[in-house]
């Protein structure tokens, strides 16, 4: 196996309602973006990211449609789907090509467009990535299905409202300086308790929203990278995967994402790296307590304190390990398929020190977690500058 | 990269109409068939073919989901889209993931529920493989994009009904001895004149009709393959994949699918084979217009001559390349995202010398291309006895 870098990266200019744009042109922005940053001129190989454009706009076969559009063929377009961790499983594929020494230049992207559907049917679609049959048939949404798990982890941890809104109070304050983001803006903790309640205990400010946008990135050899690359040379230390239950009353535990806390064990041996190594971190706070099991799950946090830390100000960009600096989900925006590139994109500005106002000074190791329905699957990377 | 070899591969009991079994019933019965088959007891990592669960049945994240059912949790579960080549897409992934050395034992299946839906849903739903902005959302449907085809065929080399009809009788003779297809008849060339028109010149029995079913397939080092299986084993000697134009009216020659024959093209590189080393193949007759074309752009055929291939008995068995003896999809059923890897399965058993009363006699080499939409993907594999 070769080592693997990632070259080039590239968003939209801004997430949000992109009614002007079609699926195709917001992949493309991106895309090229992407490509523009790693100065190739050429890739041999695409992943394209996408949970479910067939809900949402009626197109499957996206990975040709992109590369026809993008204008690569003929290399290889191949869509990968795991729900919301979709990003983050093309990410590992192109990352697992280019070690395996088939392709050098390999374009990873995702995307999602959202917002050309009703609020009821966007609901809908994304409960494609629960149990169809034993959950989103009864009819529990997914914002139903994390208060569920919320109200475990308040139950048997102390965790508390006013906790899950300062994971949504930091990641807005994250947000509004970045300028990509769909809601940059600062919400107060009042705010968020404030604001209609969506499934207790989960108000509308602790749910990340529906979002048109795509984010891409270009990945090659490590030795490709430091003999061409004119930015700083980030390498992919580890990449690991897993998956769990789909339905979240399978679990024995449903406030403990087992998937990530395997997919982060094998992560930190494959990197030779631990929990305490990590810097600055992305993860998937779909919901504010998303966020808070996530950290547990990875080790960042200890188990049953994700909700004070995020009170501390321990996750927050200036605190001992700075959480979505990019305003993550939450404040960002959750084009689904996109999401997990987008992590991605963002330690890759923080380990070359190009997050501007939200740099997290001298970082060096960064970590990505994104995942799919309550926790079925997980993708975790960790990635080094070099 | 390690070399590749296929340890196991199973089936449902017979594709069709399987009103009394759920998608992941569906998948699972075919997966557990290819780990007996394999003999072994433990996977590393799993990858589903399916196009459009989707719109099919509501469901995405499929590969969580049947990770989850066959209880391999766990590993990792990545499902791949390529519309109709997602099966044969999925199968590159495992191919990569093996060959890179992440993973030693992969799972590949391939799955689509497709008869829970009315006929005129089903047809929406596999429009979704085309441009859906300016092919699918204008009216026309893949009979009509490949009705197209089959007309600029006909008026360049003079291809007529009659030989679109001899691939479906050949078809179909070839799965009149395969327990597990669909349609397991023999039909005449006046059957497929005299039967309903679909889009003229497609008569209903041109076309490959709406399945059920799922495939699987088990990888591993060749190595490991030549030391535990006790079956044949069989290397994959190329995997090759290219993209074209998603839109039809966006190709120079819409009678000549570029896509398959740049992956042809490099498929026959890697494996340092030519189409003349080819003793048995199975290949995208999603139409009888297709198996004509394909073969073409395989170099199988001569180019325009698919037509006389079919009607002169080159391509049944006994001839001599033969094409489809697994009764291709318009006999066994064309359950999009597992055809691909059914496709492997009839090759994997024709070079094992399992296939019964369908056996070429003494194949070593197969190639199997399978492919999306009217040729927006085309994914090719050559296997070898070893």
């Amino acid at each position: 196996m070769r080592d693997v870098a990632i070259l080039g990266v590239g968003m939209n200019k801004k997430w949000g309602e992109l009614w002007d744009m079609s699926l195709r042109d917001v992949f493309v922005e991106a895309a090229l973006n992407a490509v523009d940053d790693a100065g190739v001129d050429h890739l041999d190989s695409m992943y394209v990211g996408c949970m479910t454009s067939g809900l949402f706009v009626g197109q499957e076969h996206v990975g040709c449609l992109m590369a026809d559009y993008l204008s690569t063929t003929p290399i290889p377009a191949t869509r990968v789907e795991s729900a919301c961790a979709s990003g983050g499983a093309a990410f590992r594929q192109g990352f697992i090509e280019v070690a395996s020494g088939i392709s050098d230049y390999v374009l990873v992207g995702g995307v999602e467009k959202m917002t050309d559907v009703s609020g009821d049917e966007a609901t809908s679609a994304l409960s494609a990535a629960a149990d169809m049959e034993y959950e989103a048939y009864h009819g529990i949404t997914f914002p139903g299905l994390y208060a569920l798990m919320a109200r475990v982890h308040m139950e048997r941890y102390g965790t508390t409202s006013q906790q899950l809104a300062h994971v949504a109070v930091k990641n807005h304050k994250h947000g509004a300086m970045n300028p990509e983001a769909q809601y940059p803006f600062e919400v107060t903790v009042e705010d968020v308790l404030g604001s209609v309640m969506v499934a207790d205990p989960l108000h509308i400010l602790d749910c990340s929203p529906i979002t048109d946008g795509a984010a891409a990135v270009v990945l090659c050899p490590l030795d490709t990278a430091r003999k061409i690359s004119k930015k700083p040379v980030v390498q992919v230390l580890a990449s690991a995967q897993a998956s769990g239950t789909i339905a979240l009353h399978s679990r024995k535990d449903m406030a403990w994402i087992k998937s990530t806390n395997q997919a982060a064990s094998k992560a930190y041996k494959m990197a030779g790296k631990g929990p305490q190594d990590i810097q600055v971190a992305e993860v998937h706070d779909c919901f504010t307590i998303a966020e808070i099991m996530v950290l547990e799950a990875l080790a960042l946090v200890e188990r049953g304190k994700g909700g004070q830390a995020a009170e501390s100000g321990m996750t927050a960009l200036g605190g001992k390990i700075p959480v979505n600096t990019s305003g993550g989900l939450k404040a960002k925006g959750h084009p689904v398929g996109a999401t997990g590139v987008a992590q991605v994109i963002e330690i890759i500005r923080q380990l070359r020190g190009e997050a501007g106002p939200r740099q997290v000074k001298g970082a060096r190791i960064g970590l990505t977690q994104n995942m799919g329905g309550t926790g079925g699957s997980s993708v975790v990377h960790i990635f080094g500058a070099v």
